[in-house]
């Protein structure tokens, strides 16, 4: 009974602060009365296993360090201030109710999905209660000792070694496998199979589109060249141990041609950003993204580099660093005469991932755990507003279409309610103002993705993290003039135990790629689901024993363009 | 004998390396035969007072974190690649003979000085072969809980209190006593001695010269407002554990007025700086200088801030970052709202000061483990010139006068060896070369400051640091126009004790203040000695019981200005 007293307290700490009260909520009782008096103890082999599986599964949004970000702190001790109670006043139990069951506030139930055993579950609750392992450094030898170019600039082709239409090509992230696929959107064939490693996160696509870079939870970047018939891996480099994020130059004008010249790979840990050559990945300068918050001025040695995406109009690119809050614009014009330009705007935490709105003036970017929107002027390089739009907002890269009421509209869907902002995008009253909400039928939000093409007149919405099984399978689609839901499409019955996650269109913008993300063991359970996006039909499942786990899909086109 | 041999070993390889062969030296043996097996321990007590003496004696050269910086790494194990011993392999009697005897590379003979007893040696030597300690954050809340503001802006005078020529007023550093002294510098009378603290490092007028700003190498800042009568402790902040560096915003200009407006303070630990509103030092933005660096790109959490200088044209300072090398020139404009603009260059190891040539475009620091100095076209925002003068220059500022052979020269000392570089600043082929080089008589460098004035026809040079303590009794003038050496000055021998250092011109240029810095519990070991430029005369001597181990001697016209 202590435990399930402990839980919902905990719960209910939890929850009261996420603005979602469920009742029994005793914070100042909880702290007081709710501290474990039993021993922890790990053997080495235990905490190594923990330590990695915290690193897969809890490490993105409680931070390697666990000082908190997107999800409460994980410390053994609450730190000052914080309405979050240690680990150690938690207790074992309650943690492995967290983990189990998970919150609707976004904490996965990793427990029920069947994702962790028990076991593990248990090692991670004692694991949580000692405390974080210090994060050892890297340097440029360990990034120079891991970096390969496996073909090198001069041997690669200079023309395409092939007929096939490849500004359509799709990088499909195969995630458990630790591979990408690179499938013709035109034909929907299968050319190749390439290993990336642990976790792909993204795939960008170079300002050319002849090159697909991936980057791994693991850190690792991946050149891709799909000249190549059939496409294959160039070049390959660690740069950090755990990653998110990785663009490039897509500049070319008055201050220089960096067509296909720059990559930069965007650190969780170390805390740091890597200028890498484009097309070999050698690594030219790193930044270190340690800092203070811009609200109340702490330090976080672990301020990670959430998200990344580059200029169209400015050699530059817009840096997320999660924790301090703060936007770096980048500037990447003098990096080979050994100087890159920052400049440092203060923002809002924590900052997570976002996109251009339909100029490619205005970057927007969700700051998720105060429930808002960031909008940066990166003409004017300074933040333009920040915008309440719903709890946990999770835009993806957003979606931008217009609408004959509200004009231009910048969208985003929420982890944390079932809710869809819109955002004016034109000059006027409602600029940076959310015109309209839609909403999606059910309980909770979970939606990781929201997508629509400048051809199209739907906007497409997943909603993977909802705690519902069947909502994760469904993927919803608005018109974009009128407003309404117009179809609920779901997984069929012939791919069991899969979610929906990810859309992405084809070039020409009339067809839609879905992801049904399933086991890592069973095939069966995992497919692409392409949809015409003019009659909402599913016109074709792609599967096979190299499908395994797809999550994001990467159009060449519209990746290269911004388009979304 | 044993211990005489590992110093002689020890010192081989310290001088080896520096450049300075004297015999014996066998690195590759020293580290297969020094591992010394003698247990290490302090207790909790001798190991608080080991660190606070390390953090007053050596932890400017060799880092808190000891990982080396002007002075080898004192680490137990040595880092790889390094070529330096651990310290556990040099062992206590090989430290403890280093802190007695200091070496001729610029290493100081604090035992034989009497500066540190034998049992604090003893207790160094052993506190070295130990792990460095933490370096605990220090977050903004920290800040503003030290930050007092004593007289508040609106109640501060409209215009002087005194009809005094406050443009001429000096402020001197009493290091020991943790004061600085305001001083009339045309009736050597003094005004006013303030408390600022633990051994200021430097004072900077503020644009205007109304106000000096003091930084203590306990990261404190005072402002001082010379407009009261007696000039006043207006406001205080404590921004780090560990500082060097402050100065002010001096631009006005199309981008904004900003004369008296923000003040910076550059730390050693944490390794950061901090914006201050300029009238009451509230802390504005805090940026961490933590990086990897231009040569090998190894991470430096402490990358600390050796030195800043402000810009005339343009607004921002050039913030030199001593681990990494970079030079990052911060842009201010847009602090008020919420913003920097940082550009990083890749300059070089490890930087430390400098000042601006005569046109005030190009900043010249040392990279003074290099034996070079850097110069920044801060302009063009790139690093112009890397320039080999001797063996560890120390500018301080520097010094600029027009020679009728070279055109306009900057000139700086060196700790490591006796000369004094004179390099071209004027466009054409011998721009960014040391044209002539000034030899001092006698052995060895130790020369902290050389010191100019554009009314002079002299330059100043002290040798503080010089192991001969005749030779730190002395300062040399040479003439800019035949760049002969004119006088050696000695310090009076009725200031027994005494090293001179630092020198400082009145407004007028024709006065050169110069301290005699002596012991701390003796005031007359203590002076001031002003010289007469013109007849190189002593003309006056200022002793007190105040004036206690003066050391640098700031000038309001001069400093303001930046006329060296």
């Amino acid at each position: 009974m202590n435990g399930y007293r402990l839980v919902g307290l905990a719960l209910g700490l939890l929850l009261g602060v996420w603005g979602l009260v469920i009742g029994c909520r005793q914070p100042e009782t909880a702290s007081e009365e709710g501290v474990s008096a039993e021993p922890i103890s790990l053997t080495d082999e235990e905490f190594a296993r923990a330590k990695q599986l915290f690193f897969n599964y809890c490490a993105g949004c409680h931070g390697t360090t666990r000082r908190g970000a997107t999800g409460p702190h994980l410390l053994p001790e609450a730190p000052e201030g914080s309405p979050y109670p240690g680990t150690r006043q938690l207790g074992t139990a309650a943690i492995k109710a967290f983990i189990t069951s998970g919150t609707p506030g976004g904490m996965p139930d990793w427990g029920r999905q069947g994702i962790l055993s028990e076991e593990e579950i248990d090692l991670l609750a004692r694991f949580l209660q000692l405390p974080p392992p210090p994060i050892p450094p890297m340097n440029l030898a360990d990034m120079r000792s891991s970096w390969k170019v496996h073909v090198p600039v001069e041997e690669r082709p200079t023309r395409p070694q092939h007929n096939r239409n490849w500004r359509n090509f799709f990088g499909v992230v195969l995630r458990d496998a630790g591979k990408v696929a690179i499938i013709d959107g035109d034909t929907k064939e299968l050319l190749s199979v390439i290993n990336t490693g642990f976790a792909v996160h993204i795939l960008r696509s170079s300002a050319s589109g002849r090159y697909f870079y991936s980057i791994g939870r693991d850190g690792k970047v991946t050149l891709i060249d799909l000249w190549m018939d059939p496409p294959a891996l160039v070049a390959e480099i660690k740069g950090a141990y755990d990653a998110r994020s990785v663009d490039v130059s897509k500049y070319r004008g008055r201050r220089g041609n960096f067509i296909d010249r720059y990559a930069i790979l965007g650190a969780y840990n170390p805390p740091h950003f890597v200028i890498l050559d484009g097309l070999t990945l050698e690594p030219l300068k790193i930044i270190r993204t340690s800092g203070y918050d811009v609200n109340e001025g702490l330090f976080y040695d672990e301020a990670r580099v959430a998200s990344i995406v580059a200029s169209h109009h400015d050699p530059l690119w817009v840096v997320n660093v999660k924790e301090t809050g703060e936007v770096w614009l980048v500037d990447y014009a003098g990096v080979a005469a050994g100087k890159v330009k920052i400049d440092v705007l203060n923002a809002e935490q924590f900052l997570h991932d976002g996109g251009w709105d339909h100029t490619k003036r205005y970057f927007l970017v969700a700051a998720n755990n105060k429930n808002k929107i960031v909008v940066v002027d990166v003409q004017e390089k300074e933040v333009e507003a920040i915008v309440e739009t719903g709890i946990r907002p999770h835009p993806g890269r957003g979606a931008n279409f217009y609408n004959p009421t509200y004009g231009n509209l910048w969208a985003t869907g929420h982890l944390g309610d079932n809710t869809i902002a819109l955002i004016a995008t034109d000059p006027g009253p409602n600029q940076w103002k959310v015109v309209k909400k839609l909403e999606l039928p059910g309980v909770g939000g979970g939606t990781l993705f929201i997508k629509t093409h400048p051809k199209s007149r739907h906007l497409w919405v997943d909603r993977t993290l909802n705690n519902d099984p069947e909502l994760q399978r469904t993927i919803y689609v608005f018109d974009t003039e009128t407003l309404e839901l117009v179809k609920e499409l779901k997984i069929p019955e012939s791919i069991p135990q899969a979610r929906a996650v990810h859309l992405e269109f084809n070039q020409n913008g009339d067809e839609v790629w879905v992801s049904a993300w399933g086991r890592k063991d069973d095939p069966s359970t995992n497919a692409i689901l392409i949809y015409d996006d003019r009659t909402l039909e599913l016109k074709q499942i792609i599967q096979g024993d190299w499908l395994i786990t797809p999550t994001g899909k990467f159009n060449v086109y519209n990746t290269a363009n911004d388009i979304y």
